[in-house]
């Protein structure tokens, strides 16, 4: 055996075990009983223990030094091979145990301080996750010849800088400033009709609707299911998608777009390239690129007029209710400052998260301190959104990411909306009916092409690669800013 | 670390392996769509390897040797991690491997076989089937000091030998020859009302009752779950249960039955002593075990007429149907002779095991050839039973157990059957009502009983050793003939 046929091997093994805890996390989160929590907790540590054992295992170094990859792809896959070893083999284990037990505690602790609005009582333990993540990210940073920030921020997506992400959403901030303030004054001149108040949308119809609109955005149900869970997610692995939402009986636009959401995520799992199913190069190219085919199905597609009437059409006679174009756009289309990221419409998140991004870099160079972290937060929510928190579980205790010691995670969610965007101008070109296929509740044109630019690339492309693939140029926020025109400054 | 301390640090990690594994088997019977089969294959095969690779390292044979137990129930661990250590490394690997594929090979023909009644076609790979688990055997009993057979059964059930089981399944023989006829006379004279036919008995309340029988009966359902598969069977781990049935809206009491059957399973795994817990001492004592503990629920308390009466009641209730004793106890009290063992009544079942029992041991001593299985079938049958077969599909073909190169579990049926009512008897002297509490379709104070009795021993007893302890004396058929002829004969 070659020794690249060796390291093949010793990934598929890897990666059956992160199929089995994949699994075991999307039951823990839609099935499992309450009392089997802790020996799950111990079946998933036991599954991530020997993963990392094997990635970590030196022969996979002298295999990698040995391996002679006769195509581009092979050549691609070593090099996330590397990669994927080097990360799990150059920190000191204290380090990384040490950064585990801080996460575990600072996150607990967060939990109760936001429910309290008690910034003091976190400060500490997310001092420590903050000091432990920088120096995690200095020796990541050298090793890998990046920053370290670069560092934390490509191990959620490869092939984009902080400073190409930073100038990108620096630049929005100023379209925002200048566009937010007439898509409110267009917004306040319409009507604003609202849909048929409290429902009840029953849960079993929502659920109905909700597979039929995944199955036509071509979504295979004999390799995926979708159930429920407190926080929507999509799980499981490439062959076995399984896609969770959760039901609101008063609400059905909730559910709906939200498994919409995970549909987008799902295809791109299900497009993956099967030659290289189990391989580092067949997997999904990053959170990033993740987060722009979700937004396409669900922000650039679903939500546009053409759908949204089909989709108005599906919900009357599902719910037996009239339910309306106008309606629908007031409660899917609305533009609104507001506190919570995860409540934004999609011009406004972008705000959130450039705030993020900022603050995030800051904290780990050491600009910024802990201590100060809620004043700098007000103050950055207020230059860019004009509103400042009343308090700070409105404020910087919102998002569980750093108290759980995810540092370089945030840019993914704009690079992804503004991939889409740019993604969506890309097939428009090439496919000039796709809005009558919309309009009919058919994405298969769209996903189609996504399979073939984006899915079946897995991850041997890196994100501005895989764009410049895909649509002749790397990420450009005007097709974002385009659509945000189109859609709210019209 | 001690070497017992480092053994039992090493038995932990290969059954939490195992539990991820029942976990995700679990999943592929009630969850996983069609298109995730083959996946799961590969991350329950890799689970499988790797657990057996950690068993069959030489470090454990080293701990072994070295291993100084210092309480009779650490004493009891490390001889079962001796046996399971040398089941995991007396074979050699060519042997294994020939055996699975031979194994599978067997099966899919079988199941071809089985729907075209084609001995023939089925008679070589079974052959071959049989011919490597003599082999393997052979190896086994010597290594373990037993005959060929016993090394097989034991690995189902350990602590009773087929000699034992063989003396006391022939004196059964006897007395059904004299009991049957005269239980089909008395069955004759009575009349036999039916339930309500057809029902409906919609699935929802099937589900619901089902859910609070075995509720009642003790379950745990903040550990466990109910859900629907094609083969019901109690899965999981102690920690979290999951048992399945499958529902047929015509007949309610399929469901109920197979849903209380489970739930005597279930009680045994979650009631395992906590402090062996992913030790093999703190599971449970084998499959014999196991069975009674199903059968003690399922036959002996809840086919009982006090039981039976309340569960009358709750029906009547539950489908807005009349629903009576004398017809419950038409459908779930009828002796009959019949071809298929997992159709048969509690009378007769023996006898199918016995002579799956004695045509086994036969094809593996060599005494029978393949090619004779079913001429044998049929004649030992007829003996048995008095009725012959019409073809090998309701024959020989009909169990899918040696097929798939299981050999030596048969009798664990109805040492399991018989292990019942014994602990039954036992438990009825030492709790006088009883009876009183099954009539409110109570099972506490009898689970309660097993518990202590059984449950919580594991598997730090064999067969005999439980019952010896519950009981006072080894299996002693007495029991079980005194329950069929108080519940057929009288």
């Amino acid at each position: 055996m070659t020794p690249y046929a060796r390291l093949e091997q010793k990934f598929a093994k890897i990666a059956c075990l992160n199929e089995a805890a994949a699994m075991l996390s999307w039951d823990a989160a839609a099935m499992m009983p309450d009392g089997g929590a802790e020996a799950r907790g111990e079946q998933l540590a036991t599954l991530a223990g020997l993963a990392h054992e094997f990635l970590a295992d030196p022969e996979i170094a002298a295999d990698l030094e040995a391996a002679t990859p006769q195509t581009d792809w092979q050549e691609a896959n070593v090099g996330l091979m590397r990669e994927a070893h080097l990360r799990a083999t150059a920190l000191p284990r204290d380090l990384v145990e040490a950064s585990v037990r801080a996460a575990r505690l600072c996150e607990t602790i967060w939990r109760q301080a936001r429910a309290e609005n008690d910034f003091a009582a976190v400060r500490a333990p997310l001092g420590e996750v903050v000091a432990l993540t920088r120096d995690s990210a200095g020796i990541l940073g050298e090793a890998l010849g990046m920053s370290p920030y670069d560092a934390l921020m490509s191990q959620y997506q490869r092939g984009v800088s902080a400073a190409e992400a930073g100038a990108i959403f620096t630049r929005y901030a100023g379209f925002l400033r200048e566009a937010l303030p007439r898509a409110e004054a267009l917004q306040a001149a319409r009507p604003q009709p609202e849909l048929p108040a409290g429902g009840p949308y029953p849960q079993d119809r929502q659920a109905a609707l909700a597979r039929d609109l995944a199955a036509a955005a071509g979504l295979d149900f004999s390799r995926a299911r979708l159930d429920i869970s407190a926080h929507p997610f999509c799980g499981g692995t490439a062959s076995d998608i399984r896609i969770t939402t959760r039901y609101d009986e008063t609400d059905a636009a909730s559910a709906l777009m939200g498994v919409l959401h995970e549909t987008g995520h799902a295809l791109y799992e299900q497009n993956l390239p099967t030659a290289f199913r189990r391989q580092p190069v067949g997997e999904a190219a990053g959170m990033a690129v993740h987060e722009s085919q979700s937004l396409i199905v669900e922000m650039q597609a679903v939500r546009g007029d053409a759908y949204l009437t089909h989709l108005a059409r599906l919900m009357s006679a599902a719910f037996n209710k009239p339910v309306g174009l106008p309606a629908l756009k007031t409660r899917l289309r609305h533009v609104r400052r507001s506190f919570i990221r995860v409540e934004a419409d999609e011009m406004t998140y972008p705000a959130h998260v450039l705030l993020r991004f900022n603050l995030e870099q800051a904290l780990l160079s050491g600009d910024l301190a802990v201590a100060d972290l809620p004043g700098a937060w007000n103050d950055g929510l207020t230059s860019l959104l004009g509103i400042t928190p009343p308090d700070d579980t409105q404020g910087c205790l919102q998002d569980i990411h750093w108290y759980d010691g995810a540092i370089g995670y945030f840019p993914s969610y704009t690079l992804g909306a503004m991939a889409a965007a740019q993604l969506m101008a890309a097939a428009r070109r090439e496919l000039p009916d796709l809005e009558r296929h919309f309009a009919q509740g058919d994405l298969s044109p769209l996903t189609g092409w996504l399979a073939r630019h984006v899915h079946g690339l897995g991850a041997s492309l890196g994100f501005n690669e895989i764009l410049e693939n895909a649509t002749g140029e790397t990420l450009n926020p005007d097709y974002f800013e385009a659509h945000l025109t189109a859609r709210y400054l019209t």
